[in-house]
């Protein structure tokens, strides 16, 4: 049970999160505690759908915003419980994102009367693949319940504004040859060494860099996983190049494949996976106001995020979070107890204001 | 039950032989049929071990040879039963290598006095792990089974002799990363980028062609694996190639090992597999009047083959059968009835005279 004292403090409010145990999948136990505390709150209106909870303020503000956290984590790696040492919050979540969900609830309980309507959306799945992210479940079964003027996911950015998410796509380049026992290997013809130039295309690409609203988007085309083979006497006849593009907000997705398609003319390519950019949205009033809160310049967010689901149900959004993104997934995962303070106030002075 | 009538007749052998589904690790019941034709030889004394049946006359000759085949056969591929058609048998094991192994069922049950001492050798599981191979087995726990002055394994040659056999050589090589998240790729080495160079050295490599005692052996080095990848959305740290090196019999393992080192200076190699080439061994008085009676000019086994292990047993030891070795393992594989014939018909001529 999350006492009020508790919420009062987002330091130990991480800690208390941190401490449920809340790998994808797992998240009923602690989803109940947010739900009873946000239910303990008399200004908010509590909802419940599967592990996704939403409480929502109804003050008639002329707009309204969204806090937004995920629940899950990754699978714990012999980091919990939670262990404070000086400015430091080890442990499975802490920068990815219960600091964050932890700000995002700690505003819920104690903020009464925000300057705009808010939604908190606290949600599962994250971590895992998209058709089970609890926001993507919401925003198909309930696309109301996105609806805002603005969104701020708490995500790890170690408390920069990192605006929209460069777009990820997955393509399979796929080199054919001839089959031939390797004995007498000139009768056939050697895929993995005709992928040889896919690699060689891969290892000259020069990635762009693109600029947008301030936000610098550094691109990336890499090979991530390669398989071929028949056995150890055969010369192998295919040879897969899994091939994953990070591509900046300017490019659509068809614009992306085309790109890829047309650097491998020479072989087989088949996009497998695909996830829209998000431009950065920093050009509304809200935005604006939330940066000059902040006072630090945007970032351009490099990973693809959630922020991106909310560019495609046309809300501005922005990642704004505690933690460092570089320890997600990590089992030396930490957050630093300043930045969950430094966030706490942040958001208090703009919501609150 | 193999009859007299079938015994004495060598194509009808080789559909009975055949007809008894025999895949690696499944002989029994031909061995069975194979031991109890050759104990109804007055001439032969039979031995066998586990699912290796020997037979042997003693004569008294002063010279001694082997007749070698295996029984087994790789999986069938809705080729059996066996299907004659026009000079053609159909079936699974019709060219490696029950026709070979059909002949010297066929001389062992005909042949009462011949002109050399006889060892015919059956043996179990040569289509799979060299520890499970039965005449490796036998070499280990009866070496002096092999003992001989010359052997003749009946391996398909599409009645050629094929002699001496290359090398086999496998190694991994290893290209090394460091792993990052894909969406800041720029912070870690691409693995699987860095292996472009080895496929690089694979497709610029131009084998050797070496010639011994007439017969050419044109070498090959190809990767027959490649593996890769952590998952779709990181910098891949590590990318193996298996590669497979087919040596001419001019070179030792050690040589050859050193020869793969020596192309990949700058990445891991580890050997995973290693078989020695047979030197042709064409230059003993025996082998020719072995030719003479073939009355073709030898050629080299492209491909390993058993009789690298009775060259390791210091038995000079060649190939020749009536199947043909680009028909073997495949699902369309069968025999010519003519080189059936034309085969029993050499061994005969050399063996009875």
């Amino acid at each position: 049970m999350l006492s009020p004292e508790i919420l009062a403090d987002p330091v130990e409010l991480t800690r208390a999160l941190v401490d449920v145990e809340s790998v994808s999948g797992n998240e009923a136990a602690l989803a109940d505690q947010v739900e009873a505390a946000l239910r303990g709150a008399p200004h908010l209106s509590v909802e419940r759908h599967g592990n996704v909870v939403l409480a929502s303020t109804a003050l008639g503000r002329p707009q309204r915003v969204v806090l937004a956290g995920h629940l899950d984590t990754v699978p714990v790696a012999g980091n919990l419980p939670s262990r404070a040492e000086g400015d430091l919050i080890h442990g499975c979540g802490t920068s990815d994102m219960k600091s964050g969900a932890a700000l995002a609830l700690h505003l819920a309980a104690t903020v009464a009367e925000p300057r705009y309507d808010v939604t908190y959306l606290f949600y599962d799945c994250e971590e895992v693949e998209a058709e089970r992210n609890g926001l993507n479940v919401l925003a198909r079964t309930h696309p109301d319940k996105l609806a805002a003027d603005f969104a701020i996911l708490l995500e790890p950015t170690y408390g920069l504004v990192e605006a929209g998410c460069q777009g990820t796509m997955r393509a399979v380049v796929t080199a054919t040859g001839q089959r031939a026992h390797a004995a007498r290997s000139w009768l056939g013809v050697n895929a993995i060494h005709a992928a040889g130039a896919i690699m060689t295309t891969l290892g000259a690409y020069q990635p762009r860099t693109v600029t947008i609203d301030g936000c610098t988007y550094r691109e990336g085309l890499n090979a991530v996983r390669i398989s071929g083979g028949v056995a150890g006497n055969v010369i192998p006849d295919e040879c897969r190049v899994e091939i994953n593009y990070r591509f900046a907000p300017d490019r659509t997705e068809a614009e992306a494949a085309a790109h890829v398609r047309g650097l491998f003319p020479d072989f087989e390519v088949e996009i497998t996976d695909s996830a829209p950019a998000a431009m950065p949205g920093l050009d509304g009033a809200i935005a604006k106001e939330f940066l000059d809160v902040v006072g630090q310049p945007p970032q351009a967010k490099l990973g693809w995020t959630d922020v991106a689901r909310f560019a495609a149900a046309g809300v501005p959004a922005l990642n704004f979070g505690p933690g460092d993104p570089n320890l997600a997934h990590k089992p030396e995962e930490h957050v630093e107890i300043s930045k969950i303070r430094a966030g706490a106030a942040t958001l208090r002075r703009w919501l609150a204001a």
